[in-house]
């Protein structure tokens, strides 16, 4: 590979010929060969060029950057956001804690690409944008790295693990309204039950992500909140007056959501309670997940020695040796990803709690554990809702067969006989392997008749508007 | 230990003669020695109160419940309320999931004391009040058990929890104003950095508490929802028609506190996502203390060889061997109960989300956890607030010995001369043991006058309004 | 309440007249209200009953303690291991994080109850025994209370966690062998697979535990090192020499178990991986309980409307609204157990892992923890195998109902006929409704004495041996 | 792009028409868009090729499998094994939680491959290997995964992860004989206390990762039994007699590790113990190495306003804003990575313990999290020591400045004038800001030339061997 030299204030270090960055970067790449290569989110990246930009724009604003440096800057972090400079972007996320690096890694490649829109040859001659002085102006890594968490976590729950869940949550209620009248066994324990209607049943699971989405918005307020202005320390040494709400409204506006300046800049940069907040939020809703999935292979299982009472669209062969086989794939995924969510969220916390003074240096690992849950979240939603949860059906043959068979039914009967009579006619058709009605008659508590009127499985499910 | 005889559906049972509790709960007793015994919360007995009397008026509103039967039952309802019949609940979290058995131990002690009050004689003659006919009358313990949980949660944080963190962020909020003027050396990644002052610091704990105060009482509408009316699947089997709403109506009068029945009820026994998401809130403020404490036992460190910025309160001696040690203790109790929370949000995850079908029988661990965080929390807070916090005082002698030492404050160059020469002169001030003006005087970048003007520690910090 | 007053170096403290503890422990009492009284578990306090006899012993042969001290304060190290004393002991885990308070309360109570002993009047007179110079001679808080936990928790394991667990394991495998010949349908992915026997599962639950056992055993070594002789900071200050290698003998002696000195003691202050290290084990045994747990409750679900392959011992009426009905509820107290042991597991990573310097401050959390899973797990796998595995029984009818309609022994074809045909014929009998047999033949693939002698559940489960 | 078709046993896709995958891994593509592509660790995918070729050498050798198919499977397992077909697996972490789609990504693949190498064209003519007949021969994703995940997890943990530990420990071991005769203050509670050396300290460092280590290497025994040879639910259905042992010698002798076969095939599909088991012990080594990372950069904190007790070496420019600062920031790498092994712990145990009945279908997920831990806790144990440890230095300056400072030398008082005297001369020093010898002249306890004799550093560090 070629090389040329760049330099910092600690000296030379040696870079590829052709990247953009310079020696900071160079030198974290050296330092830090931790799990695979460029494993910082590109979320975060793309989301320094929001910040970038608007950073030029508010300085320019404040009278301390030249309009054409503005621009050229500008340029450049419209590159990033488009993702035509991903690879220029090597750091892993396992570096310094405050992310110094990669906010010295936009500013290095910034400079250095800026210089070469600016018909310069990379590497020769006197740049036009310093990266420190001019791209960095006004800033800190301390309080452009979580603002720029604060960015991509934001637009990645917006644009794709709200809509995914929302999508699966309507799912969840349609097939609520249409198989609103299919009467079925309920189970409690694990163990047969009074009846309800299969559209019951998952208008509960589309009323737990109903409650997950509104925890999940409630939490968006906090992420709108950035950093940026605080600087080193939260202090805003070094910036113009009024420059936090500036840049501020420049990324709302660059980016379309309402972000807005942190009141304390203190808490913005020392801790990230708002990460924890919504990470608390997505793992709620991987605890609502866990349960759906888990009933809706429960109630496909089978087909013939389960419970048998849904069908599931059958999406690809089941196993490598049975032939024949359909598995609750999409049900497994989405449970994995549930799994990752609950463990994401713990070393969230533990990061989060772990901040010193006037700074917490888990950043990158936050960031990163944030936007992973994030968009697994709503990926697994997007294919359990499209692979999965949109084809099921009823299994009507074992639904009745259920139904008919159970021994709950008996619950009917304790407003007129009493608990203590209705236990003995269910324990004894129980025991005795005979229908209910069976049990009742020869017991005489109630005759034919009232038996027939009372025990109705149409009528124990309570109304269904 | 004298015993009297009492029975259930499936046989006989000896019962302690001297307790009121009958069958059921005995045979719980005998089928669970699991752990120290009565560790179902107490909290959790007492919302039984409010919820059994609150179902009495219900049910006699609706015409199912004599009004005799109605105040018999409230009466004791009262006592349970009130702490008197605290060692009749003898049961264990470990139980079934349902809580089924504490649902019990509920009805039968309130059949039984109904009937000593009414001069009957425990373990003779005709009970007026039957467990399940009439105290359990238009429930199930799967709609009363949740009920109980969110009335315990609910109660303990609006009496307990909030209050606590109020009082301490309050101080916070105080000390912030208070030493809003004592400017100190800042530090991220535990360095020398540039200052501000200490009040600014504690304006960062007071909004991380806050926030996290506002996102608790975000949750509070989620627990509000109450699941009884549901009974043993979420139809309302065996309800009278507008029993719901009635019940929670009585609840919310009796308790002062704003519940409603559950929009949704099959979620609200089959998940309690509720419970998931109030206590991941409390993880959250757990989370901020744990920064919060471990600051101010950084900043209290020394005497002599820490960094000894604050004084805290000496409450006690520090050690059996070290003579005259003062340690920060109220610091540590509470990043333990920091450590308690976290590790009891992963519990009320893991069974929040192994539910199934239309029950989750993880209940008595949940809200075990629940409350134990909670009561937690609200009492740390308190003890932090009056033997640590509301004493604390700046060190001004080593506050100033530090920063005029610190070299960081050549970050106010910047502006004037750029990053690239400011860090020469830190470098060489750090390698010389020099103060930076030496070095900067030596380097020749700027004039003395120039230098005293620019690094002004006061003039580093911000505006302090 | 009448009160005496006791001193420390802090001055006078009002102490309850008829407690034996003194200033300190006072002290405590009023700076720490937070949750429950005396919650600081007993077994700490026994151990620290045998740690100060032991140290009285030690400091006795090394020379530094008069025979006669030693022997008034072993003898009140007898009546707190005895259980005696224990109402001697108000303090909560939620105190300074060493312990200290908790040492120094044995200290005080000892003094005082040996001064009783010796003839004295509490809080009269001279007292013959010091609680530091006498009783925590050649110790400190910091040495004395991991030893403490150590005691407690090894204690713990071998006499109730380990039995538990290996009564489990042995019921398990005995199962195993017990039902080794019943053949019945495989599920995997919820789904119907080929066949197994129900002896054959129950033995990868017996393996499972057995592999837990060897796993937990292995953490015993290192839970056997003590840190007593590291005093105040690991060095050992003020002890005489060897002292830590005769006090090891001596607690080893007096409670049978093979204590010995942490060859490093620094580790053994600063941190407490050895409780990470066993807890951990815990957990794994907890993850393989819930599967086992959750096995079993799937497999005893029904009775008529699940899978109903076993039946379990009824202990209990199940529902207080459902007459009749029986639960899996020794599973659902196990699975609860199993959530709170993975949540007491991050509590002591996150604690574990946040000392500092020479010494963790998170002590009392880590042991509460730990003790409380060790006991719960050894509590609930007594009750699960008494009350529930013990009595579980093959239902032979739906076993054989199961394996007759399964579809999966197709399987048995592949090496005859090929995996693409095998599919091939179930899924006609899927699609179509009919028995394998019948799509076969109409498929044409192969006769039907072929299908009779390859399709044998009985030749498809392997060796039994 | 151009496409080609494939068929299975539902019908025809369409797949680039260069890669060698065919029907069911372009099904997994289409079906679980879920995160990133290719997620799936390529550890796993080499771990098959292992697999595959040891699979088809046990096959010949019992007889059912041709040789020259062997050896045509062999050709293309070697070429999986050394990375040169890594572009063929674009499968994600989120699929079948049995990981089939992976399997059969590998069986289509070396099919394909086979017939290439054997002269045919992709897409045309009979292949001479099939890939579930031939490829997946004795086999079934059940057992096969399982297999891979315990090759990948041994084989990183031995090849990175245990080297990476040991090389730091050592180096922690040699500084703790390089600085074993540096006294200086020690620190409990964050507070002053009596003195110890830095090379001490160090030395319960390297103390506590030997007990990890030794932890890690106990748990390999587990890891190294292998599921291979139970197929579809463990019996060992469709394998020749003998198999699993043949094949797992195949491995053992492919890989040079002593991989031998699961002596219960049933734990080994349904449970994966043996990696909660092993990743249990890197979360306790995270425990650890958090402590550690932690204490350095508190001793390395300052330069001027922290403690400051040792220097670290300064690889990179500390700040983009703050000229000259040097940051610990392979200690916060550091961190960060035990963070995200303290979550994977959570997300493994959760995955483990939520398998049912003959399969846990959590099989990527889990083993996705224990090589990312693994690995991340190699390189990073590596980078910390080559980039920070080795190049620490004791700051003598400082540590003498803190040691003649300290109150707490007058521990070593408590032998000779007893506990409460040497705390009054603490406290007096401390309230008039003396040092201890005047203010134990002052109280006249002792004389100058006792207090010289009795409080002299350097005897309070206990033995040094």
């Amino acid at each position: 590979m070629e090389y040329r030299i760049e330099k910092d204030t600690m000296g030379e270090v040696k870079v590829p010929a052709d990247k953009y960055w310079a020696a900071q970067t160079q030198r974290s790449v050296m330092n830090f060969p931790i799990g695979p290569a460029a494993s910082m989110p590109i979320q975060v990246i793309r989301a320094f060029g929001y910040l970038k930009k608007a950073a030029a724009f508010a300085n320019e604003e404040h009278g301390v950057l030249p309009t054409e440096k503005r621009d050229l800057i500008a340029k450049v972090c419209d590159e990033i956001i488009e993702g035509k400079l991903d690879d220029q972007f090597p750091l892993v996320v396992w570096q310094t804690g405050s992310g110094t690096q990669s906010n010295m890694n936009c500013n290095e490649v910034i400079a250095n690409r800026a210089h070469v829109l600016n018909g310069g040859k990379l590497g020769e001659g006197e740049r036009p944008i310093h990266p420190n002085d001019d791209v960095n102006k006004s800033q800190s890594s301390n309080d452009t790295f979580p603002t720029a968490m604060h960015i991509a976590a934001y637009k990645m729950l917006v644009e794709k693990t709200i809509p995914g869940i929302e999508k699966l949550r309507d799912t969840l209620q349609a097939k609520a309204e249409e198989m609103k009248e299919v009467v079925k066994i309920g189970r409690t324990h694990m163990m047969d039950a009074t009846p309800l209607t299969l559209g019951q049943e998952f208008s509960g699971y589309a009323s737990q992500l109903s409650h997950g989405l509104k925890a999940l918005k409630a939490t968006l307020d906090h992420l709108s909140e950035l950093a940026l202005g605080g600087t080193a320390v939260g202090t805003g040494l070094n910036t113009p007056k009024g420059f936090d709400i500036t840049v501020a409204s420049y990324i709302a506006k660059f980016t379309g959501l309402p972000f807005k300046t942190a009141e304390n800049k203190f808490e913005a940069l020392a801790a990230h309670d708002a990460i924890v907040e919504s990470h608390g939020a997505l793992k709620q809703i991987a605890v609502s997940l866990m349960k759906i999935a888990n009933d809706i292979r429960l109630m496909a299982s089978g087909p013939r020695s389960g419970i048998g009472e849904i069908l599931i669209p059958e999406n690809e062969p089941g196993s490598s040796i049975m032939p024949g086989k359909v598995n609750p794939t999409q049900a497994e995924a989405m449970t994995m990803v549930c799994a990752q969510v609950m463990g994401n969220d713990t070393t969230i916390s533990f990061a989060g709690s772990n901040g010193h003074l006037e700074l917490n240096v888990f950043k990158p690992v936050m960031i990163y554990n944030f936007l992973q849950s994030a968009e697994l979240l709503g990926d697994a939603c997007v294919a359990f809702n499209d692979k999965c949860v949109i084809g099921i059906k009823p299994n009507h043959k074992r639904i009745k067969m259920h139904l008919d068979n159970s021994l709950m039914l008996v619950t009917a009967l304790n407003p007129h006989i009493g608990y203590y009579k209705a236990a003995e006619i269910a324990k004894k058709a129980h025991k005795e392997g005979t229908t209910l009605k069976e049990a009742a008659l020869q017991l005489g508590y109630l005759s034919e008749e009232e038996f027939d009127k009372w025990v109705d499985p149409s009528k124990m499910i309570g109304s269904l508007d």
